[in-house]
């Protein structure tokens, strides 16, 4: 094989499909980017055997062939080297040579064959939506997954498609964030559980590109995510998602509107006092014209409040600092809205549109 | 005590005299920051017993008086509050209370009476330098010093003061950093070792300003560091340092003329195959038009070169990448000269003026 590259599309290439590269793993090929220029494109992919990652790069192959090498290593290789053509060529017994201007790297690649490529995923009716709000979607709900392994559905989002719109759900027994978005084209209704790490991974590479679409495709066992040269390509998670419609509520006895940004900065201070390890909750009084956080340590206690907009009764709750300010982080509207119906039961954030609904449990104190 | 700060007042305050306060410590009143009001300015104090800082801070003072305040928490509390005005007040039972518009904290302090505050330093004759000057002095050597501390004189530097010059020296075994810098003040000759930790703090907290000046106040057992409203007062390193001009000859084989930048990019990727551990070295070969790298692991090997301009014989010598880049990084020229007298003995880049010499010992390979 030989192939030469300019090094910037080299490198964006690498840094998209490394994220699928796992960074421990007891097989060693796993760690490798298979560079394959076997069928007339420059091809990388890397693998974690859950997660697939393909992408093109332009170039020039003077020899066509396909080999495997260490993806850390070959990354640092390709980002320390001098803007320019890149060169990189591999003969039978996997000696590999990387060159550019007067530098030249030699390592020891592995055999092409001995790398599993992207699964195969039958093409049939596709979903469509742009990749900003692709990304956009994942943001604001992937924070709500849980990080405890103990139930694989928790570490998943629920895609759940319609005619014409996406719902994004994430939860993880504290909470629940759940998003909507239009789609561009739909195959009809279907419900999926996508791991988290995907998502985070494929959040990371997608571009801010409201003018770019994203053609989903899904199959029994993997979902496909096609967007400019590159396809995702990840297993499914097996099982039945929540039933999240029947947590929620849409009664309540206290409403109450807010700035958002006043609202996390008070939060902010409050939790100074608190300590995650500790679940030391921030008391809220929603009264009149006004949310007055209040917290409380062996450091000190401390007291603060908002201007808010409330309505019906008033109402003592204690809360998770980081709950609440992991939901607002992600609501772009200046003013937002709280649904409470007592102490001791979930409070919601949502907007009128209920385009976005953030549940969360509250701390009794 | 009631005083009232502006917020990026109290927060800059904060910011110098923190960096004396140990992170960790038996001790916890070293944990704090005096705030003391007694005596007509807002003083804060930090203090480790070897390093204190004191500054003031611009305010009103409705009620004299001093406490003591955790310094991490009060730093943090701070720094979340909004801008404008910050009331401090501090009752006889210890009792703080931190107010900035709605939000209002309550801490503990301890009595200021336990607090050390800054040692009393003779103020006699002083020397005079910008603080951009003696900011990047300390810079410009610090890399230099040992980090381990099992002779207390080489986690120090050298301030050998002269009649119009400092001369700061830093030495860890395996280099020596030699800068020289004008005075704009002079008390006469004398050599004094700082402590590296000092260097370093000061470091940060010295403003980029030609046109401040420091003043510095030597003692048998002080450095007194004075500039804008803050004091700093180190304690020395006793003992004599190393007879450094001893070390360094001026007689050369090979002299080698490059680009600072090209170096440095070419040393940086040859670095990629050796290991801080392992102290596998670079090999350079110094020859007429160039020198040139190679570096060899077990996942892979490397050669590159960098264009150069030699006077005197050819050389193949091995040397640690860190420390030459640690070396290159500080200096401001865009072409370097390197002095080699033989593969087995120590390399030298410095300039014309010497304003600046780095000594490295090279490896044996």
């Amino acid at each position: 094989m030989k192939i030469i590259c300019g090094r910037s599309e080299l490198r964006a290439g690498i840094n998209r499909v490394i994220k699928a590269v796992p960074v421990r793993t007891t097989m060693s090929i796993l760690e490798c980017i298979l560079i394959d220029a076997s069928s007339g494109v420059i091809k990388l992919t890397g693998n974690d055997m859950e997660l697939c990652i393909e992408t093109t790069v332009e170039g020039d192959i003077l020899e066509t062939g396909a080999i495997a090498v260490g993806a850390r290593f070959f990354s640092d290789i390709v980002s320390k080297l001098s803007e320019g053509d890149i060169t990189i060529t591999a003969d039978d017994s996997m000696k590999v040579e990387i060159s550019c201007g007067n530098a030249k790297f030699h390592i020891i690649g592995k055999p092409a064959i001995d790398f599993t490529g992207l699964p195969n995923v039958e093409k049939a009716d596709s979903y469509m939506l742009s990749e900003f709000s692709l990304k956009e979607v994942i943001k604001q709900t992937i924070f709500a997954i849980s990080a405890n392994e103990s139930n694989p559905i928790m570490s998943g989002e629920l895609f759940d498609f319609d005619q014409d719109r996406l719902r994004v759900i994430a939860l993880d027994g504290q909470r629940i964030a759940i998003r909507n978005v239009d789609l561009k084209k739909s195959a009809g209704p279907v419900k999926v559980i996508v791991p988290g790490k995907t998502m985070n991974e494929l959040g990371k590479i997608l571009e801010d590109e409201a003018e770019k679409d994203v053609e989903i495709f899904i199959t029994d066992k993997h979902i496909l995510f096609e967007f400019g040269k590159t396809s995702v390509v990840s297993r499914l998670i097996e099982g039945e998602y929540f039933k999240v419609d029947r947590m929620i509520s849409s009664d309540y006895n206290t409403r109450a509107e807010l700035n958002k940004k006043e609202f996390n900065e008070c939060i902010d201070r409050a939790s100074l006092l608190v300590s995650e390890k500790d679940r030391t909750p921030i008391i809220a009084t929603v009264s009149d014209g006004m949310i007055e956080l209040k917290s409380q340590s062996h450091s000190g206690s401390m007291v603060d409040s908002v201007p808010a907009v409330k309505e019906g009764s008033d109402l003592v709750i204690g809360f998770n600092p980081k709950l609440v300010t992991d939901a607002i982080r992600v609501i772009d509207d200046e003013m937002i809205t709280i649904y409470f119906v007592s102490s001791k039961t979930p409070f919601v954030i949502r907007n009128d549109e209920q385009t976005y609904t953030y549940l969360i449990l509250p701390i009794n104190f």
